[in-house]
């Protein structure tokens, strides 16, 4: 049992709650809570931490075999990122998709993030992305990561499921998303039909940009079309998250309906 | 100008960013930011706060004639709850809707929230509300406040134009809204048929639960018709902002195409 908070376990714990480029070193990434250990593929599980009193309620099964590390009550509270902690933490191996492993169905339907800041935002967009049936989220190297506790969370056990990747530049894989005939439609002011108006069942990228400055020209103009999410009142834009949630429930709406 | 962090207005402030009670009790609310307090209708401010720098840059032509004070950088800091002041606090004056005031128009569209808690899913409803065309929203007493700072950020100026009530019990007012021709709808797992089934250009109102929980069965019950949101993959539910949203913008569209 762990009982000094200065360990360099939970040291560790500690740095790789808040320091996106020691979670890559470790290629790991931590997932705290019950229902976030229990959904984590066992496969992936590279070492469980748990509080002296959640051992003590759940037993050596609840470890179902896994690397075990059990810490005071005190220690694991310093050892988490969330202010009232569930005494499970995991850490669990980083995902490798590559750009085929998004694009293996026919007519895949695909969310691109440009710039995307929120953390909380990130991970809405993961949930709802995984309800939507949605087959992977490709993001702009300058994105938020996607390991931040806080996106982990709010991705309610959708990281483990859905493919995402990384990249350096959204353009540099335009061409490849044309030659397996996936149509790009970025949300702007400008696009001439609502989004109702398109037709989704295709291959379908969304481009999505920052939240504070929207989608940069040069990726708008990029798409194959602008389409305009109609609003009224006196609203500039729509919540990341939300605009996301619209176009991406359009297009399962269609599907479902075809 | 005011040059110290115990002065009593720097006091009142920071309280009146932590306390809903206070902000009850003055009958005010906190808006941080240009755009905020430019957005904010005249005769509903009560007091502008500046930073000594924002003040200079500015010149007397941003106070607009409001009662204004002007507060030392680091004075001002201690008075803001972001942690990137923009220098500028405004108090404004609190909203008093009445039920009548939400049901004005012919087939209103509504959203009531049930216990919701968190903050910035309440401002994100708010603000794709605003989007949508709804004309109201109605939380229960039990449910966050709307004006919590971070609740008043994430609606984007929205507080200002969308009527909002809360009520001592949702079931109560249920009466009222039958008497106005409003169809009210709960979003549940039970739900026959699937969201888009419905049809939402007559009054209609969505019923929406707490994060953790969803709605009670109580109310849940009470709904003349329950729906279901599709989901794919292994999600037991959607963010509350997300759904709302899918909800609002699919009676938008309706509503657009009739």
């Amino acid at each position: 049992m762990i009982t000094s908070t200065s360990n360099p376990q939970v040291k560790n714990l500690q740095q790789l709650g808040r320091k996106a480029k020691l979670r890559n070193e470790q290629d790991v990434f931590l997932v705290e809570g019950t229902k976030m250990y229990l959904e984590a593929p066992a496969e992936r599980i590279r070492k469980v931490y748990l509080s002296q009193s959640l051992y003590e309620e759940k037993g050596e099964s609840f470890v179902k075999g896994h690397d075990v590390e059990i810490l005071e009550d005190r220690v694991f509270a310093a050892a988490c990122d969330t202010k009232t902690p569930q005494g499970v933490l995991c850490m669990v191996q980083q995902y490798h998709y590559r750009l085929e492993d998004l694009l293996k169905k026919k007519n895949p339907l695909l969310m691109i993030l440009e710039n995307l800041q929120d953390p909380g935002n990130l991970g809405t967009i993961l949930r709802t992305a995984e309800g939507a049936g949605v087959d992977g989220v490709i993001l702009s190297k300058e994105s938020v990561d996607i390991y931040n506790p806080k996106t982990i969370r709010s991705t309610m056990g959708s990281v483990y499921r859905l493919p995402f990747l990384y990249v350096d530049s959204i353009e540099s894989i335009l061409p490849v998303l044309k030659k397996h005939h996936v149509h790009t439609y970025a949300a702007h002011l400008k696009g001439k039909n609502s989004y109702e108006q398109e037709n989704y069942c295709g291959g379908t990228a969304f481009f999505i940009g920052n939240e504070g400055n929207g989608l940069t020209d040069h990726l708008s103009s990029q798409a194959d079309t602008l389409i305009r999410i109609p609003m009224e009142g006196k609203l500039e834009s729509l919540n990341a998250a939300v605009a996301s949630a619209i176009l991406m429930y359009e297009s399962y709406r269609q599907r479902r309906n075809a």
